[in-house]
This record gives C-alpha cells, sequence and structure tokens, in this order.
C-alpha cells in the first residue's frame, strides 16, 4: 500500500489533498474508488482547485493513497485514478488500462460492438466509451477527461484500430464539472448513422445526434432473452428508441411487432433497421405519448403475446424516487391488460435510485390492479461490458422483469 | 373476489380455516400464497388437523379466500392451492396446472430437460418436478402432494408424455410435513445414470441415489455465462458436482479442467459425462475437501484463468447467517490467489439467508483479503425454468457472482 520505491513520493508539483483524521482511509486502502467532500480537509486551497485538478491524495497521517482527481464543487471531491501516487496520466497511461478493457470485451464478444469503457469499473472514472466497428464515441463526463482528451483519443486509436472519433458532450454530468456541452468528430468523417448487428438484427446508431452514444448497449443480454420468448409471438415494445427489443423480437421468430416511441427521428431508424434485418414487412411503428397510446391500444382492444416497457429514467435520484415508482407502476397497469392470457410483459427501469426490491414491488403491485398475477422467469441487469466495481454494486441501475401472466 | 355462483361456496365435506380479525386478507388477495401461524384463528379443531388437510380459507368476514393446504405444526400453516375455494384437486387440476408449465418450458429450451414444476411459482406448493428426456423426477416435499401423488403422477405422464417416473422423497421438508424419507420408481424402470445433454455438454444425472433431483438445472445461464469466458483457459471447478460447470467450460474451448469434490461418486460421473463429451484427455478430478485442496494448489503454486466456486448453502436459513457469510468469505479468500492476473472468479450461493448484498460483500472482503481487486461483469440467478411469484421474489435462493480479477 506505500508506493514503490523506485518513484519519488509523487511528480513534483502535483497538489495534495489530505483525508480527515476521521475520515475511512481503510475503504479506500480497499477499493472504494471516492472520497466524498466531508472526509477531506477543504481549506481554501482545495476549494481552489479547478475541477479536474490531478492530485496526491494522503490518509490524516500523511501516507499517500493514490493519485485522484479533484472537483470541490461536486459531492464525491475526488475519485482514485491510479493506486500508484506517482502515476503519470499520458498517452501509455491510458493504454495500458484500454488494452484491460479491450481484453475483456473481446472474449465476450465475437464483433467489435460494444462499450469499451464504462467509467469506474475500467478505471477512467467520468468516462463513457461505445465502440461501433471502426468508430469510437467518448464521452468524457468529468473534467479531468476533457483535459486529458487528447492522450485519451491516441490511446484509444492505437490501442483498438478505430479510425473515427467522436466526443460527444451532452452528459448530464457535465454542467457539474464546469464543461461545455458540445459534439465533434475528433478523428475521420461520420456521414449518417452507423449499422450495428446486435442479437441477429441490425440496428442504426444516430451517433451525433442520438441519444446518449447513439445505441444502447446495454439491454442486450434482456434483449436476447427477450428473443428466446418471441417465437410466433405478436410483440409491443413501448419506448422502443431505435427498436432493441422489437427488432431482436423479429430476429427471434416473432411473427409481428410494434414499435411505440416519442421520438419520429428514433422510429425512423428503427425503421431502416427493420429493412436492413429483412423484417421491414413485419414491423410497424405508431410515434406518440407512450401512456397515451398504451391506454389507445387497450380501448382498440388489442393483445400481444409480448410486451417490452423500456422508459427513459423516471427515479433518476432520490427527491424523484416516490414520483418514479408510481410511474414504473402506472406503466405496468396500462401494459399488463394488453398482455394476452399466459404470454409475457417485460418490465424495465434505469433508474439509479430505484433498487430492484422498489422496481420489483411498483410493477407488482401495477400488474395487481390491472387485475392479473404471474411469475417472475428472470431479472436481468446491464450486460457484461458494463463492468461495476464491487464496492459499487449497489448501485446497478439496469433492471429487466420478465413476468408471465396468467389467463 | 368471490367465488363463481355457478359453484357451491366450497365442496361438502371440506373444513374452514379462518383469518384472524386484524389478518392482512389484502395480501392474499393479491396474490401472496401464505398464511402465517399468526394470522391464522387457530382454535383446537384447527390445530387437530393432519398436516395436507385440504381447506378453504376465509376471511374474517367469513368470506372465502380460496382452496388451502394447511399444516398446522409448520409457521406457513396454510398454501393457496387454489383462488377458487371450490376447487376439486383431481387429474384434471393437476393437468391443468402441468400444461401451464410445460408451455413455458417449451418456449424457453429446445430438449425436454429441465425443471417442469418449481412449487409456488407454478401453482403446486411444495412439489418439485425436473424432467430428464422420458423420465421425470417428482418431490413431493408437502404432505398434500403426498396425499394426491397417484393423480399428479397421472396427470404427469398424460400431459408431458414420460414414461419413467422417480419419487425423491428425501428433500429436508418433508419431516416437517410428518412424512417419511424414500425414494421409489413409480412407472418404468431407471437402470443408472441418464444422459443430459445442457450448454454443448453432457451431464450424467443420478436420479435414484444423487443429490436432490440427480441434477442441479438451476445453474444452467451462469454455466453459460461460464463458458462464454473459457476459451483457451485453464478451468478450476471446486465443489464441482457432476461436472456442472467445468463441462460446459470445456464445451465453450477451454484448454482444461479440473474438478474438486468431496464425493468420489459424483467425480465419477463427471468424469463420464467428461468422456461421453469428448473432453477426457482435458478433464481432471480431485476428490477431496474444498477449503484443503483450496490450500494445497496454492502452495502447489497452481495459478488459473477461470475459476468457479459453487459449494452447497452454508446459509441456509437465519441462525445460520453470520458463520455462512464467514464461510463464502473464506472461499473467496482462499480461491482469489488461485486466479492468473486479468483472469475470472465466479463465487455461487444458494443460501436463502444470505441475500445478494450480504453475498456480494462477503465475497469482495475475501478477495480484497487475498490482496486482489477486481470487477463485476455479471450477476446471474436461477434459470427461467426456476420462476419465482413476485410475492416472494425477495427469496430467490441462488447467486452467481462473476469477478474479474486485477494482476
Amino acid at each position: 500500500m506505500t508506493p514503490p520505491l523506485s518513484h519519488p513520493a509523487h511528480p513534483p508539483g502535483l497538489p495534495t489533498v489530505r483525508l480527515r483524521p476521521k475520515a475511512e482511509a481503510r475503504a479506500i486502502r480497499h477499493g472504494f474508488p471516492w472520497v466524498y467532500a466531508d472526509e477531506l480537509v477543504t481549506d481554501r486551497r482545495t476549494q481552489g482547485l479547478r475541477p479536474g485538478t490531478l492530485a496526491v491524495l494522503e490518509d490524516a497521517d500523511r501516507r499517500p493513497l493514490g493519485l485522484v482527481t479533484v472537483n470541490p464543487a461536486s459531492r464525491i471531491i475526488a475519485r482514485m485514478l491510479d493506486r500508484d501516487p506517482a502515476a503519470v496520466v499520458d498517452q501509455g497511461w491510458f493504454a495500458a488500462r484500454l488494452t484491460r478493457a479491450l481484453a475483456l470485451r473481446e472474449r465476450l464478444y465475437d464483433a467489435p460492438f460494444y462499450r469499451l469503457v464504462h467509467a469506474e469499473a475500467d478505471g477512467l472514472p467520468g468516462v463513457v466509451i461505445d465502440r461501433f466497428g471502426d468508430l469510437a464515441v467518448i464521452q468524457p463526463n468529468a473534467a479531468w477527461a476533457e483535459a486529458h482528451l487528447d492522450a485519451l483519443v491516441a490511446a484509444l486509436v492505437a490501442v483498438t484500430g478505430v479510425v473515427r472519433v467522436v466526443k460527444n458532450g451532452t452528459g448530464r454530468a457535465r454542467g457539474l464539472e464546469g464543461l461545455p456541452e458540445e459534439t465533434l468528430v475528433l478523428r475521420g468523417t461520420v456521414d449518417g448513422p452507423v449499422e450495428v448487428p446486435m442479437n441477429g438484427a441490425i440496428y442504426l446508431a444516430d451517433v451525433l445526434g442520438g441519444q446518449k452514444t447513439g445505441l444502447f448497449y446495454d439491454q442486450r443480454p434482456n434483449h436476447a432473452f427477450a428473443a428466446r420468448l418471441a417465437r410466433g409471438a405478436r410483440v409491443l415494445d413501448v419506448f422502443a428508441h431505435v427498436g432493441g427489443f422489437g427488432l431482436a423480437a423479429l430476429a427471434g421468430g416473432a411473427d409481428s411487432a410494434l414499435a411505440v416511441d416519442g421520438s419520429a427521428a428514433a422510429l425512423a431508424l428503427a425503421e431502416r433497421g427493420a429493412a436492413a434485418g429483412g423484417f421491414a414487412d413485419r414491423f410497424a411503428t405508431r410515434q406518440g405519448d407512450a401512456f397515451a397510446t398504451l391506454e389507445t391500444l387497450a380501448t382498440e382492444g388489442a393483445r400481444f403475446d409480448l410486451v417490452i416497457c423500456d422508459p427513459p429514467a423516471f427515479a433518476p435520484a432520490k427527491p424523484a424516487l416516490e414520483a418514479g415508482l408510481r410511474a414504473y407502476e402506472r406503466v405496468a397497469r396500462l401494459a399488463a391488460p394488453l398482455v394476452a392470457p399466459g404470454g409475457y410483459l417485460v418490465l424495465c427501469s434505469c433508474s439509479h435510485a430505484a433498487d430492484l426490491t422498489a422496481f420489483r414491488n411498483a410493477s407488482a403491485r401495477g400488474i395487481g390492479r390491472a387485475g392479473r398475477r404471474g411469475q417472475i422467469l428472470h431479472t436481468g441487469f446491464a450486460g457484461p461490458d458494463h463492468p461495476v466495481l464491487p464496492q459499487l454494486a449497489e448501485s446497478g441501475y439496469l433492471k429487466a422483469l420478465f413476468f408471465r401472466l396468467d389467463g
């Protein structure tokens, strides 16, 4: 836990920040990656550090604990970058982390379409990188990463061989870090949506104008599980985005899929994906508010063998929890009547604040209020290209519940 | 929620049992399948009912809630069999439930090897049925099921077409229900272990003398995930039983697998499975205590790219929780040093009492005490042929954590 003897205590010029006497250095030593503001000595010097400043973190006895990035404006005031306080964040440092991240994905996937870097768990706090073949989209959601972006991009190109790199600077977190919103093509050219093969379907990702990095890789195993239930089924995919569940279900042998979303642009991409996969004749879309459309479909007497609802985060943070759970319950209550007897209902939440138990209870309540009962077959989380640190595993945000409903 | 008008209030001759005035009839009405002893009026008549007696459950206002089975000796004094208080438990009743259970499994699996009935969630409290092709193993762990076994077996044969039926009466629960231990062949003949194809491997299930029903189907999706990590790997499978993880890893392209178990009989079946799958030259076994073997392997300097530990339930019930968590921590601490840098460690728990958070924390603590750090890639539960009721989902017993360890 002491720095290697061959290194100086820390690189000259780096500021130090120090834990308060009563703060838990043990958690940090055991791998917890964050320091909360009330655990750090926040003298005027520390408070004056610019967001993203690299610093050496010391315990109360001035023993170095590692290299951190500091943001005095954030509740998480410091994030661990390297257990070696003498580490130098340069292209080689990024290359080592990217190589380790790439080795995992190459073991898991046959084709280069995946989340390559998932922030803390891949050793790069605040950095998300999604790979689409020869193109990568970086979300540098932390000021330290923005400051070192050139080295990161150079390492990314060298390690993976991607020739096109997009910077997507639209993350909510960037505001907190004092960063502007901006989306730029940093390498190569991008002349339209990218085709992404996944679970036997083809998706179109708008890597410049779409939500997040253009596609949600996190649902891949849940798409695959839904596809196992889809043979011969009439499928309803609500909050469909670019067709995640619906196109996977068609690839799995569904008779038909109806995709509902508020975004005409997303549905247009879903239609292009359906055509690219050869499913156009079995695929339909309906643009509009999801809640209203669920009610309309019920009035029309529509029934489906497989209904999936994958809404945006209704409870992204604690203050929104109660209202968020009511919204999840409402989704379940409106969707359950559309499920044929013995059919399947898939309910998803990507809300950090709603844990699995709370989300499951809200979903079961909604199903019960619709007068239906059922079994839970499967509980799925984000795919393995979205690893988590054991110390932060409670915050696993994505949950998918697979219900089978009675007659 | 009132009984259909075309039925009498309940079949003549069935006793009634009644909720206490303050007991929660709402939970029952919303699908909760159990009544606890302190919620029921337990007069002398009710206390005198034989375990397994069928009765009509009423709320405090004498409105019928459904048909239940009663066991006055159990903390769960009544279990819901049918929401219709006039239901008659006969071969047709069992056939309806088995047909519903079969439809799900036929949708999920290409071959008839699965858990066909998983107790409460499949509408048959205390009954487990595993299917092995033309053979089924029934565990009637509740007295009501023992009393109606003939009708259940007749329905099973009629609905599924199995020609061989084994009754495995060794479950712990049977003692509580006043049932003897016994294993019988009820239909056809059984002349040795059964071959079970799963995840590209072949397993041998000893349906007469083995643990539980002879094979653990619940780990199937976790075997499959481990197999994705196994290409070219040296694999160590601890608490291997008949080779669950090890043989799946070999089917996934592992270079070698070493299976460790205390049971020579189980390892002999694992070896036969390896031979049947064509993996004999890549498969080895070591019989002995798992903890001692982990320590011996460390002394020998052995290293593996993928280590799996799937121990028996160390914390089957609340009183064993603390000791159980210490045992899980010890497994993690002894296994982590055997994992090569960048390799994978899979830790499993089938303990009801240890919830996911407690098990994950114990595992992470053990890994940390071994001086290792890692990411969690995946959290797996029992497969979808082990459905759960939403109201009982907290008790999902099986958890598998997939860690990747640093160098």
